[in-house]
C-alpha cells in the first residue's frame, strides 16, 4: 500500500484531534489485517474514490470519543448520543477535508467523503474481504482510536 | 458588555475556522443594536448558561457557509443540506468549546453549549428584547459571517 496515500490519513487525524480537541494522539505501529473485524464503540465510515476506491473508517472506544469530545465542547459527555455521534460524523469530514487536500497538493485524483457513522459492530459495512485492510492506531491521553484504510 | 466574556468568542471564532477549514477571518468593528431582528441564511444558536446567562448566534450567509464547508471538506459544497446544517452545528459546539475552556481560565461560571442550528429567519428563536446585543462581524475569505452576543 502507497505511503503517499495512507499518509494524508495520519496527519489529518492527528491535525483535526490537536486542532479541534486539544487532543494529542500519537501514532502506534501500523499493520496489515485480512479479517474485516470491526474496532472501536462508535466509527466513522469514509468513502474513497477516484484513480483508487474503497473505504477507511475511524474508530474510537467509548473511553476515547468521550474524553475527545468532552474537550472539544468544553462540556462532559456521559454516553454515546446524538450529539457524540454528528460529533464524529463532523471529525470524520474534517479528514476527509484534510486528506482532499493532501491528495491534491499530491497531484492524485483520490477524493474522501464521510459516507455514516455506525454505532457497535452491527452496523458496520464491511470492508472488501478480498482487499488487505491497513490498520494505523494511535496512542491519545483520552484513549485509542483506530484508523482502517482499504483500498479495493 | 464586558470585554472579557465577549473577547472568548471572537478568538474561538477565529480559531475554529483557521483550524477546521484553513478559512482566516478578521474582525471587524463590533456595534450594539436593539432590534432583534435575523442575520445570514444560516445560524449556530449557544446557549449561555451560569452566573451569566444569555445566548449567542452564529450566523452565515449562504456563499459563506458553502464556502467554509466546502473548504473544510475539502469538497465543494452548493446546497444548503443536512450536510451544512450539522456542520454549522459542529462549528457551534467547537466555538462552544473554545469559549468555555477560555471561561475557565478567566476562573469565570459561564457555559456555553450549542442549543440548535436554524435556516432562514423563521426558525430563530429571538433574543431577549429587553437587552442589548452585541454583534460582532468578521469578514472572511468566503464571505461574511457574524456572531452575536445577547447576555439578558
Amino acid at each position: 500500500m502507497e505511503a503517499a496515500l495512507v499518509n494524508p490519513f495520519v496527519e489529518g487525524t492527528l491535525y483535526i484531534l490537536d486542532t479541534t480537541a486539544s487532543v494529542k494522539a500519537k501514532p502506534g505501529k501500523p499493520f496489515l489485517k485480512k479479517r474485516a473485524d470491526a474496532q472501536g464503540d462508535i466509527c466513522g465510515i469514509l468513502e474513497i474514490t477516484g484513480d483508487i476506491s474503497g473505504s477507511a473508517r475511524v474508530s474510537f472506544s467509548e473511553k476515547s470519543i468521550l474524553g475527545i469530545v468532552s474537550s472539544m465542547f468544553g462540556e462532559e459527555m456521559t454516553r454515546i448520543d446524538d450529539e457524540i455521534k454528528d460529533a464524529v460524523g463532523e471529525i470524520g469530514n474534517m479528514i476527509s477535508g484534510h486528506v482532499n487536500t493532501k491528495m491534491t497538493e499530491l497531484g492524485k485524483n483520490v477524493r474522501v467523503k464521510l459516507s455514516g457513522v455506525a454505532i457497535g459492530s452491527q452496523e458496520l459495512p464491511a470492508f472488501d474481504p478480498m482487499a488487505q485492510v491497513l490498520v494505523l492506531p494511535f496512542l491519545t491521553t483520552k484513549g485509542n482510536l483506530v484508523v482502517e484504510v482499504c483500498f479495493s
